[in-house]
């Protein structure tokens, strides 16, 4: 098949350039290559770009009223001892109150843990395995929004997600506050990745304006962070082993799907779900866009809004949030994500403005006549007008960051390379200076 | 929070009816109905409908020349010994010179088993199964098409496709011809799914002509059934068990975006990739979207095609398939389900005129200002366009079928409810032999 192969190989050659995601045309084909030579192409270097992709994704259960099911599940399992982890605001919901009836209802034996800290640390972390370690639990159960996720996941397994955001119960991603580097960051491990996670929309009508505002940004950034995301076959170093393929591996024909759908449905429901709590048609549809986003991101990956987002959160003093129940500074996480997003955008945007232009389309935006070197701010006008409309506060400042503090900020993004290297840029220290300066003030 | 409930279960009747996937209309829901009521709805009958949906999905891997890395994957898994199942032609082929090399650069313990039956029946499973239990295998590879996969999770594990089109790389679902029944059937259950699906799309350069046009119909009929399936929250009885939730469960706010993105695909490269074996992108893109409907029917089901497509292809006695190297009579899976498509979706396209209209248009129709009694029409001469197109046979007639047999093929379609049931309108056995009868002769 010497003539055929020929053909094959200099059509992949060709085709490398176009939409298909195939990764030949960073490698040279010569004219005589032959299949068996291309499948042992083992000689690989940290430059090689990776040539395949993967997706998996946490089973996911949807429906209103769907919690009672929960006890069975357990039962099913074969689970002897829960841990159920929550915060104290969930906690007092009546989510919590139809999760402790299904597990009562089937005699599930379980032990409640509700001392999840909103926006996590390596501390409160702690405090959760110390408590899973305490007891002999077989199974985890998660109630409540990203933070509570990932602190279960932190000692481990199911998920039950109460926000429209997080997209926490799809990943193998735990973000927590670093505290000796005043930094937000996660751990990632396939095996993090939830069993199931079910999707309750009945229990998203107790969620605060504020919340369902800020949780929506977080939507809308994973799925605009990872639609732009460098290409999976752009993506240094291919691995020698799959195992060692990182969930975070690039945008790719999969998750493309997951992240447009998710930009469809903000779209049309975003700004309904904020403006009335009781909107449940459009607090579920966010609350599945949240998954589709969360199943997007998390086999595509983030990047600078939130390698951003950590320092801004982490290293906050004194902003308090309205609609947090919390006892420290906080920036929500969606809030500390959406508000360096036009500047982000704006930076990536020549990288592929068709990528950016097709996405501000998707979120309303007129692009019928536009010219790819306006795709940056178009994207950025069509942001901050949601932003605006959602009263998101007009930048970091707002948060009592100055200029001085840049520095810091940017010293404390470059270990977030996890993310920072999804960008489908590279980003120079002066790149991320000029990105918080930019997004001192917003409008 | 009685009056807020009371506005949000008035609010979920209302939107029951629209789009969203809600099942609140089905129920009636009166002024004081609390939350802790609607969760403990547990006094179901059989014709209590569901009212949630699950989306599950084997890992996938994607990559042109991805075989190489098979070894690895079972050392990772601690596998010690591999049942490496395949049939006489693809065990001929690159691939398998290209796992065999994979699994023997990473001393990976293994048996090969090339004797699959294109298309499996009740004694080729059970060959199967006897080689399986005659070795201590940890761990299986099925290397090739549908029937590769299906007889390898009849004797369990991975999956490897080969073909674009049976999407069992992703589903819990083995099919197979019941020989006391004369009649194919299928076996369906979550742990029939596989760990992995490696799809890599060197190996589709090896498929004829026909039978990339037949399993490019077998990803049209996965995608256009599910997604004119019945919604789920439509399907009776609602499970009173999570784990009886079938994986068949209806068309859901999840398999559409898989099922439709698949009827783009297919749109922009079916034609080009049976034309021309050698246009990669072409193949690749096919590869992918059987992917796509694969999940999508995976977790909505498949409907009248399917079922009535088993006793057609069961029941035959003379068809010689060409392009497909047997010892028997065949009529290869895809082109036994598209042989009815004409006639089924002529028949389901009252109860759901909307969908149908839009699989048209995704598919190629102009449906600008198309009526709704239009949309069988429309739907059913755009299939028969890309039917004749691919040259596909002109009705069952040319399997050598008379009007005489089909009291016996609607016999055959009873017994499979497993899949009729899902269509989107009851069928009387009256229905069934019209659609029979409408199918002898195509165009």
């Amino acid at each position: 098949m010497s003539s055929k192969a020929r053909k094959v190989f200099s059509l992949m050659h060709d085709i490398g350039r176009a939409a298909c995601g195939c990764p030949a045309h960073s490698q040279s084909f010569g004219g005589g290559i032959s299949a068996s030579a291309l499948h042992k192409m083992t000689t690989m270097s940290s430059e090689t770009p990776d040539y395949a992709f993967e997706m998996a994704c946490s089973n996911i259960r949807f429906g209103p009223g769907v919690t009672q099911e929960v006890g069975m599940d357990f039962i099913n399992l074969g689970a002897k001892q829960v841990a159920v982890m929550t915060d104290k605001t969930v906690g007092g919901l009546p989510i919590m109150e139809a999760v402790l009836d299904s597990l009562q209802k089937h005699h599930v034996n379980f032990e409640i843990f509700d001392k999840v800290r909103v926006e996590p640390t390596d501390e409160s972390f702690q405090e959760a395995i110390s408590f899973a370690r305490e007891n002999q639990f077989d199974a985890f159960l998660a109630v409540g929004g990203g933070s509570v996720m990932d602190t279960c996941k932190a000692a481990n397994l199911y998920a039950f997600p109460t926000t429209a955001g997080t997209g926490s119960e799809t990943t193998g991603v735990a973000i927590f506050d670093y505290t000796p580097l005043k930094a937000k960051t996660g751990i990632a491990h396939r095996s993090l990745r939830p069993l199931l996670g079910i999707v309750d929309p009945l229990h998203t009508v107790h969620m605060p304006t504020q919340v369902a505002a800020y949780s929506g940004f977080d939507v809308l950034c994973h799925a605009l962070e990872s639609y732009t995301a460098i290409p999976y076959h752009q993506r240094t170093p291919r691995p020698q082993n799959p195992i060692n393929r990182p969930a975070y591996q690039g945008s790719n024909p999969i998750s493309d799907i997951w992240s447009t759908h998710a930009l469809r449905i903000l779209k049309k429901y975003f700004k309904r779900a904020v403006y009335d709590p009781e909107d449940l048609e459009a607090r579920s549809q966010m609350h599945l866009a949240s998954v589709f986003a969360g199943v997007g991101f998390g086999n595509a990956g983030v990047h600078l809004c939130h390698g951003m987002s950590y320092p801004i959160s982490g290293m906050v003093k004194k902003h308090q949030a309205s609609d947090y129940q919390v006892d420290h500074p906080l920036v929500p996480h969606g809030l500390s994500v959406v508000i360096t997003a036009p500047a982000v955008f704006e930076f990536t945007a020549p990288s592929n403005p068709e990528r950016h232009l097709e996405a501000a389309g998707l979120l309303g935006a007129d692009v019928t006549n536009a010219k790819k070197d306006d795709a940056g701010l178009i994207l950025t006008d069509t942001l901050k007008t949601y932003m605006q409309d959602m009263k998101v506060e007009n930048g970091i400042a707002e948060f009592g960051y100055k200029s001085d503090d840049i520095p810091a900020l940017v010293k404390g993004t470059l270990p977030q390379k996890r993310v920072t290297v999804l960008a489908p840029k590279p980003q120079t220290e002066e790149d991320l200076s000029m990105l918080f300066e930019k997004s001192m003030r917003v409008y």
